[in-house]
């Protein structure tokens, strides 16, 4: 659907013609709504206002409501939408009647193909939204900021094995813990991790895979991340799992990994370390596994560079950057890494995100008696967009396994990945 | 092995100093011998100089021993050896004592990682060697001048399916043609070809898959390829196996190809394209496909962004640049699609032309009595060289599975790619 194409899509919907002379979609206000949905590439949502009670629809029948509470935060929507819309609706000035995903579900696939195009659009997008850097320690206040919400919260909802990466669903009706086992076991096969393999994680999270590929696969792995606060919870479930002697937990920055590793791992951190220090982490990781070692990286990614959407860059993860694969490349094709598979589970991080969203609403009372009203809509927001993002294509999920460029022992065919 | 540090391992092996004094390494052009070794990176192999009689070794025990006929091949190798090494080889001023594969690895091994470090030397070699450009016309010609050699001497060494291109070893004691049959199907498999589905193939060689998909999968295929003699020989074929109402073979460039169809296959084309038409390539893949078809590339491809070695661009496969993956991805990233898997199956590469290698020096004669002497020894290194290549991992193997950005119909796993 295309805005110059068809207009008369975008007329006040007959409800609100029949509100009455005043409400019919005719005020300045309405006019901007209209611009607003132009902007947006005329979704089939509807908006209310609360200060005119004016309706106005774009074409086709309306899968959502937005009730929007008053004047000055449609304009501000209207001034930045992408970063704008999140906050209002954080605020609670924007109130919606149907389902959150498929609302942003619409919008995200209505948006013309332009929310990238236009080279000088983007690059002033790309100023303004800058992402944070990620200095060693601009790293730190980035990821305390995320990640130091405290283990409580994130216990509330990311299920019993406190991965917060996505899952990997053997079908789609698997239990969150059963994909996020199978998510480590579908790693670790990549990886050909046998007992007595040392292994180098960067960016640990609470511990959850260190911890598997030591007790179910017999590896001894030194595993580094930034957050204190999961550090000290992962370093307390080594304790309680006896793991002590084989599981190392290092609160230190992934650029400060020495020595000489039989593999290398990376769940989930790429996406705070910036384009910038790519080729930096990829001798990081040449180095820690030599000629023949083998590595894998997990990172959410994008078909082609964009940004991070800027409102998740700005109130959810700081400094956060999905790369594309080209971009991703920088990290092996400087380094003498050689690239042997990359996989992209997309689909997969849309169904952790439901099982994430769910348990959340589920435990929603507990998050409010933690925070306020305005992180508690935030969060949701968050969450629904990311299975929004995930299910539209607009961000990705991949898995490149490399090895040193002088490793023969590579198996023919990828059918040890999956036993049967 | 650094040629700096350790230049005591250039002396003259003792049976050249048994030799007499004249013959102890020491003349001008053993000295310039050692200039080459150190050049090469000291591997251990031993040259002769059939005009002295000299013999000077680089470090450890030679593998093989390069007999030079005269002081002035010697000079030109010097000059540039990894164009006039070729050359002399194929004319007969330089023969091999020992594995030429094993050699001509060694030789990769050993070489310097600089042997494309240093900015200004990289661009000098890359200006000298530039590959002819792929224009129209151009690609007509660098085609022609491959791919025309004839269809009898192909069929000489390609084995029964005429694949020319890596195969796909299930386990490694497949044969040549169970290989290439796999390859077809590993790549159908990854398509999820079905009956009915339509199919264009840009460069489609002598036929083979085309075929392959039309009469195992009940594909209805349009294959392009300009080489005219490849063209022929498919057609025939195709009347042959009663297929001519499924697959057409189109004599035109793939940037003519036109209409939509469910599927969008290259494999081997990829290499003759050129890094300057990527973005084209897709253009034309996804204007094929649209937002929910599916398409796969299989390529030659590097670890970092290399050219072609340039005795091979030059004297066996004009044009042909080998892309590194952030170059492939200039093919995906501009045009809204999804890259959904890679592969590297480069050792699969070494598997098949040591097969191909195999066939070759069992017809030779056949191949004398076609062509001249240069042409067989030519030949001969070529296929060494290329086998050396995928073994030493100078050379990888990409195959790229992608699809439309919308299409979410894409299964969770890839147990469909190992069906047991």
């Amino acid at each position: 659907m295309d805005a110059a194409s068809e207009p008369e899509g975008l007329e006040a919907s007959d409800d609100a013609a029949a509100a009455g002379p005043d409400s019919a979609g005719r005020s300045l206000d309405a006019r901007l709504v209209r611009r607003l949905l132009a902007v947006l590439g005329n979704p089939p949502i509807e908006f209310e206002l609360a200060w005119t009670r004016e309706r106005i629809a774009g074409p086709g029948s309306a899968v959502a409501k937005l009730r929007i509470a008053n004047r000055s935060t449609l304009i501000g929507i209207l001034s930045d939408p992408r970063l704008r819309f999140g906050d209002a609706y954080s605020a609670g000035q924007v109130e919606i009647e149907g389902d959150l995903v498929q609302l942003l579900e619409i919008i995200y696939r209505s948006a013309p193909t332009g929310a990238h195009s236009g080279a000088l659009a983007r690059v002033l997008n790309n100023w303004r939204h800058r992402p944070r850097r990620n200095t060693l320690i601009g790293s730190r206040n980035n990821i305390h900021r995320h990640y130091d919400l405290g283990n409580e919260f994130y216990s509330l909802w990311l299920g019993e094995t406190m991965a917060y990466t996505c899952a990997y669903y053997p079908t789609a009706d698997a239990t969150l813990d059963e994909a996020q086992v199978a998510k480590m076991d579908h790693v670790c096969r990549k990886l050909q991790l046998t007992a007595g393999d040392s292994v180098v994680e960067a960016g640990c999270g609470w511990g959850t895979l260190a911890l598997h590929m030591a007790s179910r696969f017999g590896a001894r792995v030194r595993a580094f991340n930034i957050s204190k606060e999961q550090i000290a919870f992962a370093r307390a479930r080594a304790r309680e799992q006896g793991l002590e002697g084989r599981v190392e937990f290092v609160e230190d920055d992934y650029r400060n990994i020495s020595g000489r590793y039989d593999v290398f791992v990376s769940v989930g951190m790429l996406e705070h370390v910036g384009v910038e220090n790519y080729p930096e982490l990829g001798r990081i990781a040449r180095r820690a596994i030599g000629g023949e070692g083998r590595g894998l990286i997990h990172s959410i990614g994008r078909n082609h560079p964009e940004p991070l959407h800027p409102w998740v860059e700005r109130r959810i993860f700081p400094g956060a950057y999905p790369p594309s694969l080209s971009e991703m490349m920088q990290i092996f094709e400087p380094s003498r890494l050689s690239v042997l598979d990359v996989e992209n589970i997309r689909l997969h991080y849309a169904l952790t995100l439901r099982a994430w969203l769910a348990l959340y609403e589920r435990a929603v009372d507990k998050v409010h008696a933690m925070f306020d009203d305005v992180f508690v809509r935030m969060w949701r927001l968050y969450l629904a967009g990311s299975i929004a993002g995930f299910e539209t294509g607009t961000l990705q999920l991949f898995q490149v396994l490399f090895t040193g460029e002088e490793n023969n022992r590579i198996p023919l065919t990828r059918e040890f990945m999956y036993p049967h």
